[in-house]
């Protein structure tokens, strides 16, 4: 089982004061770009792969969703997701992506936002949306990049020349990197890119786009911070239909 | 038109050393991965982007291609390639990629070993290569990883935790970087793996496989100095499909 650092109170309090968190979608430095990647929602059965509060359910949902499903392993973030609607087409249910069941055939579109690089087993789960998967039916999600993930140690460091620079090793060496953040002894999976485009491809998807993000120009205007991610991508946005 | 760096004298000298030179294909620790991503090529008709010195067109021939075209920008590797074969079935001609002109329909294969990180056009060239192959021909290329090309000052540091560190910066910042690598002022273009894919995926490929090439056990057992290179890959192998 996936370990369940959002409902460890110190995480899930850093959490809940995020961008984010507070703001919701457009809180989230790569939404647009993640956004412009998604289909027509519109009268299409859609799953949320790690939910958390729950804001792209009601976003598909206006969207024009016919119903959404939000899955996530967090009781707390499920229990916050449930209190902001009332609309019966979402619903939210509790669910270990690595042993999840899904009918086959039962939804049109499936969204995952920097969940999935927390899973060991990606292979069953990337299976399991397959098949539940319509035929044409669309797959988006985000994860943390390769290259964020990699290092054995993450953070900027004083590179040649003067410029900070993300000092990258074991990016082959793929399995388990162990951060503090927001609380001590985070566990995610790193994974290469190459491995992310393999479980796909090998499980029956057709690649449709594949994005690395930084901020725009326009972001970094409003926050300047933000230029240095222009060095080292931090999220990885990827579409995949089934073929 | 490309900098047409391999007929400077002192890094034509420097490239005939190499071992990729020397041995031919069996000479670059990548060929055994990028040879399990070629299809068949019995009866095809085939082309090579940077050919070289004719290494992988004679392979090809071997391996049943009906005909193969090598094209180079370099007089001095063609003039080698040349003398090497006798094969009335292996043509070579001197071409600047960036301004490639192919019949449509005309191959069943195009494959290019380490020559698209020179090209500034490289939309132009993947344009042509997917007018030039029949319906369901492949397409299969390495480039240098971008995770090598990205760095302002490329070369390995002294990293925190006192492992050796590549120093990523500049990674979504596109363009020209230039090292001095066999000779001074070597020009290559940096791209990331996003730009690779999207170009393809737009011009009407098919992407059917990406591997991020580092060597394998018995590779580190026979040189243990490639260790370093899981750290990070120095290849990115793509093979695509006309749709």
């Amino acid at each position: 089982m996936t370990q369940n650092i959002y409902d460890q109170e110190d995480f899930f309090a850093g959490y809940s004061r995020l961008g984010r968190s507070v703001k919701g979608l457009e809180g989230a430095p790569e939404w647009p770009a993640l956004r412009a990647m998604l289909p027509d929602m519109r009268g299409r059965r859609v799953v949320d792969l790690g939910c958390g509060f729950g804001w792209f359910c009601r976003f598909a949902r206006e969207a024009g969703a016919s119903s959404v499903l939000g899955l996530d392993l967090s009781e707390k973030m499920l229990a916050r997701a449930r209190a902001e609607t009332t609309d019966p087409a979402i619903r939210y249910a509790r669910a270990d992506l690595e042993a999840l069941d899904l009918d086959p055939g039962s939804i049109e579109f499936a969204y995952s936002s920097l969940t999935l690089h927390y899973l060991v087993n990606l292979k069953g789960l990337i299976e399991t949306v397959r098949r539940a998967l319509v035929p044409g039916g669309g797959f988006v999600f985000s994860v943390e990049h390769p290259i964020f993930t990699a290092p054995s140690v993450p953070g900027w460091v004083q590179g040649p020349g003067g410029r900070q620079v993300w000092p990258v090793d074991r990016y082959l060496d793929e399995g388990p990197r162990v951060t503090d953040w927001l609380a001590a002894g985070v566990v995610k999976q790193h994974r290469s890119i190459a491995s992310y485009v393999t479980l796909l491809l090998e499980a029956g998807f057709a690649l449709t786009a594949v994005r690395e993000w930084g901020p725009s120009e326009e972001q970094i205007a409003a926050v300047p911070a933000w230029a240095l991610e222009r060095d080292r991508p931090p999220f990885l946005l990827v579409a995949a239909r089934r073929s």
